[in-house]
């Protein structure tokens, strides 16, 4: 059986947090910290790690990092969470490279964005990429991951999910990392009960929670999960209002991370407040500076979102 | 000495390929096929090879393929041809490798795009992921590649190599793939006698040459560099319209490859008819099929470019 | 009092449609079916005619036609009916104009575009645009209109909101026609009880709906009002399912449509078949032919949706 | 006869000016300037004026003052220069209409970009637009006016003359205004002696020469005919050279216009400095207040521009 599901059909939402990938000051990787990552998401309830994403620099980490953390991960997660990779690269070869190492260390499912560079035209070659990507790793779950903003590619999720599951045994769904709520809404209705559509953009969260959706994945999770739990739980009891103050907070936060560093770096540095430290994003992004850090926990503060951290 | 100058003061212009990756049937790198490539190149006198770019799919091998084609094409290049070897990739720490790579096996130059998943959005950060690539190579010219159509980067290659030529040492030139002539103009104007700056853009060659380029890299001299050579020898020799005959069938040609599949699984098709046979491109390109590559053949035929080869 | 409120506090929504303006076969306009298009609105109860917007071909038609189009509504309207009138226009010499002669003829309010040829690049100067043409009508409200796809001016609409409120006296609120419901959200938070959202994709009214949207304008109204005044009963029911089983054949509906002529032309083609016949569009939009249409007719019959239009 | 031939088959190119529109200091049409612009175009040797295009802000005229502004210019130029009118306009009702009234004043030609809020999809759709126009002005030639950026119609202009001059017997050629030298290069190409192709990028204007362009026009001429006049004057001499410094001199003047209020403001700005003045531009564009014009007054004297303007 090589579903993935999340969902149930109660009113309760799957986190699953996009985890950031920890660098030392001296830009390294930083696999001591892995292990705080991982009792942080087991404290407050997320569902899984998703590791090595767009969130995760997976794409600015050399193939034996990638390997490495995925190890770290696996023996941190040690049955408390599940740990999902992400094995998405310009060159399917790493990627099936990648799938198969994770087969091998026991990873929950993997999951892979479009080639970036080379990119597919037709939404057959994007299948027959996944395909080669899924093919490598035979026993675990694979969720192509949609974030046109990063790959470039932009054929609708909806028409990759209705093709991938007729071609691919273990294709489970589709991340859906876009703000585009209409192909959004096309994924959940396909998907019905076989598959799964992870939300992927922390501002549609609770629309998409109101839609029907059961299942996120995100790196605002890092630093927000309590703040999001607290959202489903009004929402789950019909407190719409207060869900919709929470996404509004949420969203306050995440536009004052975006001003001072772009939504990842900005991000990350909210982590360093609020949650585990990362450190900085890798070049070529670009990390706000200390002052600009403290600027932007001022700020964050002032919204009141540290307060309703915990 | 750091340069790589390619152009003289002359009216001739230096054309480097960028050479097709050969593959198998199986989609397995076949290097067997290299030195029948460098033979083709050293015959009609290309001057140099430029390995791993767009042409070669670079983006599409793994970093151990990369490795070895590079090592093959030192082997077979044995001073009849330069070398110069494309070691950008998404993640400096892997470009960093390849660059030091590149340099360990004694390549001419080496050359990268910009990161293209995460991606510099400014001009500082691009020339801060050069820089950290051109220094893992601190011996060997560095060419910043030019692509935004590859690599979502759109930042001015003019200013860039503005910028670039302060910070980095061994900064060489850029490598101009774009349809913008004003921005390849003032490339043209700012790189002076200092810098080299590639015309990429094999329907702009003439134009570019006009204008006073004196190199160009492409994977068009694949299978048409003696064409181009008779138009640069007509252009020297002020035979305007003859060159620009020269110039036009080029373009028809290209047109037609594109036609069938897209200028890269197109222009490797074509390389099969008229020159070395470098296989299929790898997914997620979608080469054309057997069919498809013979009405390719008899309408470039047709045009009369196969006639013009030699 | 400028206000311009549809909203209630209660669970139901305004649909207020975008109506097509209908040409006779030589492509003139055809006043005489306007009576006919008022009179099924107030059938199923569409709270006002949006006229003159995209939908309606404004910018296709001239200066006069657009007047006394304007005139034709307000007679037939005749107090059943809201009429509002969409005077944007590349000139806002022209825009103003037509603001003038909309406040001389008695309609409820009017709504403008951003100027679309040479186009503002920033909010102030969006919203001094705005300013003009709200001043040259200054006892009807204004509603901005945010459509991307066609202006090619993709200022948020929610940073349009906040500078307009403060700026024009007359400002009413903001007709979203985007698929980016994360700038929708933004706009329903912001408007709060003062500003009326006009939710303007048809395909998130339901989602937007469970989000408090309590208002819309759109052109699937033309043909599909009973359809989606059904979907809210159920929603206004806590039926979501049927709910959503409303809104997904409307998805189907304005697919099939868009598939055989744009989303334009086909939604046309399809008032012809399920509620009044305005003809075809006027160039440069390509209407079906009348195969095309006969076979759009069978395929949303076979989606189950002429059944349910009443 | 329809043709609308500037080029000859000499070294020289014709200049053909597209005139700013005067606006008085409260933003109404200023016809008494108009005069002096036309003696200006004369003494400096312009072959044209094009009038209401881009530069001209056609589109943010009504359409009366567009026709009192064509009747004004054939007034003045008085058989010293011709009038060539963009008729273009979203609406294709206004666009016959602005055809047919300059026909009846006598114009040399008129001219249409692609109707730019309801586009055509296709070539077919686009050259059934310019039929529809150029049929209005049946005696006159009808040049297709090229320009993306604006209209958002990005179909090949070399397509759009294929077709174009098959479809309509008053075709007489493209005016290009895109950086695309590609397909530039392809309009020389099939224009040949029969059909004109107008340079519409000031920047690529020796580049377009060297490729055989003969005719030109654009908005730089307002103030910097005399530059370009000279620069042509060296490239017929062969002192290319020289020809190039001219170049890139208009570059550098051109960017620190754009850079003062974008090209079209700051190109108006520049107008009342070094020619006719012509006043500000209407909104939505933003003009460069006083200290901001002197600022670039003087970055360009600096550059060397004024006393290089006679």
């Amino acid at each position: 059986m090589t579903g993935l599901r999340y969902s149930t059909h109660g009113r309760d939402m799957a986190l699953l947090t996009a985890v950031f990938t920890p660098f030392t000051a001296a830009g390294e990787l930083d696999l001591d910290t892995v292990a705080k990552q991982a009792d942080d998401l087991v404290a407050w309830g997320s569902a899984a790690a998703y590791v090595g994403g767009t969130a995760g620099e997976g794409a600015s980490l050399s193939t034996e990092e990638r390997r490495a953390l995925v190890e770290r991960w696996c023996e941190v997660a040690a049955g408390r969470l599940d740990v999902i990779v992400h094995v998405g690269h310009s060159s399917l070869v790493e990627a099936r490279g990648l799938a198969a190492h994770a087969e091998s260390v026991g990873v929950k499912a993997i999951s892979a964005v479009a080639p970036y560079f080379h990119r597919p035209d037709t939404v057959d070659a994007l299948v027959d990429s996944c395909a080669a990507i899924a093919d490598a790793a035979p026993t675990l779950p694979f969720t192509y991951y949609h974030i046109p903003s990063m790959t470039g590619v932009s054929l609708r999720a909806s028409d990759v999910l209705l093709a991938a599951r007729e071609r691919i045994p273990t294709f489970a769904g589709v991340k859906f990392a876009h703000n585009d709520m209409v192909d959004l809404q096309r994924c959940l209705h396909l998907a019905g009960d076989e598959h799964e559509v992870f939300v992927g953009v922390a501002k549609l969260v609770l629309a998409a929670w109101q839609w029907g959706a059961r299942a996120a994945i995100g790196s605002v999770y890092n630093f927000a999960g309590p703040l999001f739990r607290r959202m489903l739980d009004h929402a789950a009891r019909d407190e719409l209002a207060d869900a919709r103050e929470c996404q509004l907070l949420a969203q306050q936060v995440i536009d004052a991370a975006a001003w001072y560093g772009g939504e990842l770096a900005g991000f990350k540095a909210l982590g360093s407040l609020s949650g585990v430290d990362c450190g900085r994003c890798r070049p070529p992004l670009v990390s706000p500076d200390p002052e600009q850090v403290a600027a932007l926990h001022a700020e964050v503060t002032a919204l009141g979102f540290l307060g309703r951290v915990r």
